[in-house]
């Protein structure tokens, strides 16, 4: 568990400094990507994804408490070792606790990866920017504010990101990790636009500490009210997919 | 053939969703990829096709009445079931009972498809807005309306996708899924535009039907004058590619 | 070789069809795609690619008179038929007439593809617009006109496509026909703006002569004066990626 | 070892080539990219990644001094020769003496490919333009100046590239180079705002280097008071990913 535990936070923080470094490239200024536009984005995020999952070869790279209570949902295996003839040796097993040591691991690398994309965007973050972008490279928000809309919004945003993953288990291909990479730039692109698919409660939440802490010239309010559809949709539309997948897939 | 039956509505809701999913992002107003261009569409309906190609691997994935037509004139099996050796152990015969299940499905997936998009873009879908433009996230339309040149671009547009599917075949490559996804961004961004690629019948009549139910205020016409376009165009591309399939690839 | 020349014919006509078309749509008035940037242009012009090699499987895929001469001059088989278990179970010899008939197949093919184009776009066509604009749907120019740099700037760009192609041998990967497209997006993007990347003679003067003798109202010269540009120098440029591929390649 | 110097000289001209053609295509006056936006610039440098790597398939593609110091830190073999079977039937061991060799190669190639980028773009460098733009084709530069700052962004942004190279090799995909391109295309859209992602000392100084002696009209000064940041910047970052990788992957 130990390595998993370290895998889950190398893995997030990683996904989580990448993502938000995209959304700082592209909406602080003087930035090179500044105004790159809302593709850059969606690739940005899906290759934060694609090296977050690498990174996290030892923990089966959940990144995401809404994928591991999906898996806890539907009494799927968190991980699989397998041996070179490709038979598994051990798998770790879906229980209450392994799913908070994952979420645990998730948020501590969420809230470090935001901060190395503070570090890294620093000169930027010092600029004059209204505080509502300075928040936005950290956390979410909806375009349009309405809790229960924003709500369902990240709840089948969040069904389709699990849903998907879960089905590409009887379809075999090459692509490795960058099916999963793929499917996040499709969300983004299709669904991303009224609350911009936080998908992931601790990429949402750990930044949202983050910015909390960090010592950002000109910050504002973090925005608390909003805090929980980021958090309490993807897990909702986690477990609807876990149980359309019991029904479906498995 | 209940379950290639759920296969079908599952795969091509989710296609559906995602699909008007990224059009609805780019053209309504106040989202966060507003304006995003052209590009941006192309890949969110190639990824929603991804998305879809993978839920649907109880069906072989047709998503489209042209392919399953296509696929019944060249007199080709719906969905091959293969061991776990590669040997193929059953096969759904292209009939045309089996057809007209599989069409059944697509369509009623699109419709579901076509409704949770709405959902997902409610508040997008209250704002003031061009009643075509909230036709045009649902279904397509000609940029110069002229029904035999819009006809022949989705015959034209439509024989691609279906003859260079048949063409994977011979050509196996570690991409799954993923080669149709790149087909279909490369038909979008080559022949879309005078129509804007429906290329799939279910894909146009069944969102074209949610937008007549569903409650969208200050929603115009269905511009059902034109809807026979992107249903019997598809359709005859499907068939050519499928005749040509027969005399060259098969 | 009848085989093989109907397969050089249709995937040139698929690859000159998508490639003109996406020209068309980004710079024909009153389309969709209308302006879509210069990305979309390469995705546009690697995808019609993806397409062409799938469907050319009968021939190895050349689709580009300078790949075929770069193979003859390196003394490489036009196309080797693999067995069941991976053996090479026969081979198309690179001679001076087999060299000759797919040259023939690819000009026929691209003539038909952008005739096909004409026929997609035909509304588009025939809207306003300045005789370059509509002369630049078929075939290349120069952005700086001077036919000594113009020349060596498709040299070297060829010279990039036919290399990297040879080389991809002794790396094999998953990505199939992916490859070369993603390398053709890669040269536009990289070496395409000076002269808009021909990097192949059947695609510019197939088109060109099409250009010619199609109906299009208000079009203009076909700048003839530049036409050998685009030829001579791929050739020239994939001659020179075979020698240096005999070399350190093979 | 001359196998190996000589494919990092091909490889990592063909890398510098590309690269620097894809900013000249953007950011020069009159070519057919100019404005073309980030994303093309980074989908450019990604895909020149892939080009050079597949190239550079004789010395396991380092194509960076960044990489090749941190295989020697981390006591990795700089390349494997596999036979058939798959089986390792030589290394190449990161020696001082190879790795000095290994870098010399790539600071040859990048000059190389730098030279090849202004020949490519000849009359575009002949038109006016700020000199600062000309050098930019060639070196990167921080958006906003600050070397304590814009050195931590390129440590951060090479340890990514590095680290995440190292833990492909636990999850082998069928992608191949495109792995290493796709995340160079993350690595730019996510970390690149700040100074342009130099992320490789040879990339950076050996087109600085080609700066200073080619004849270009209205060049103006190399910058040199910057030169060490992407030069120690990447360095820094590959020991730093080297040391962890060692901790965790190996």
């Amino acid at each position: 568990m130990s390595h998993a535990f370290i895998s889950e936070i190398l893995g997030t923080g990683m996904l989580v400094m990448l993502g938000t470094g995209v959304v700082a490239n592209v909406i602080l200024p003087r930035n090179k990507g500044f105004d790159g536009g809302w593709l850059l984005i969606n690739f940005g995020w899906g290759l934060a994804v694609f090296s977050g999952v690498y990174v996290a070869f030892k923990s089966g790279a959940h990144l995401n408490p809404a994928v591991t209570i999906g898996l806890w949902v539907a009494d799927q295996p968190f991980y699989k070792v397998t041996g070179p003839g490709g038979q598994v040796t051990a798998t770790l097993n879906p229980t209450a606790g392994n799913a908070a040591w994952y979420i645990l691991a998730q948020m501590i690398g969420a809230i470090i990866g935001a901060t190395l994309c503070w570090v890294a965007y620093k000169k930027h973050f010092d600029e004059p920017a209204d505080p509502a972008t300075k928040l936005a490279v950290f956390s979410t928000g909806p375009a349009i504010r309405s809790y229960a809309w924003n709500f369902i919004t990240e709840v089948i945003a969040t069904f389709v990101l699990v849903f998907v993953i879960l089905a590409f288990g009887p379809t075999p291909s090459g692509l490795g990790p960058l099916a999963v990479a793929l499917l996040v730039v499709g969300i983004g692109a299709s669904l991303g636009g009224p609350t911009g698919y936080a998908i992931n409660p601790a990429r949402d939440l750990g930044p949202r500490i983050a910015h909390a802490f960090l010592p950002i010239p000109g910050k504002g309010s973090g925005d608390w009210s909003y805090a929980w559809v980021p958090v309490i949709g993807p897990i909702v539309g986690g477990v609807l997919a876990a149980l359309l997948a019991n029904a479906y897939i498995f």
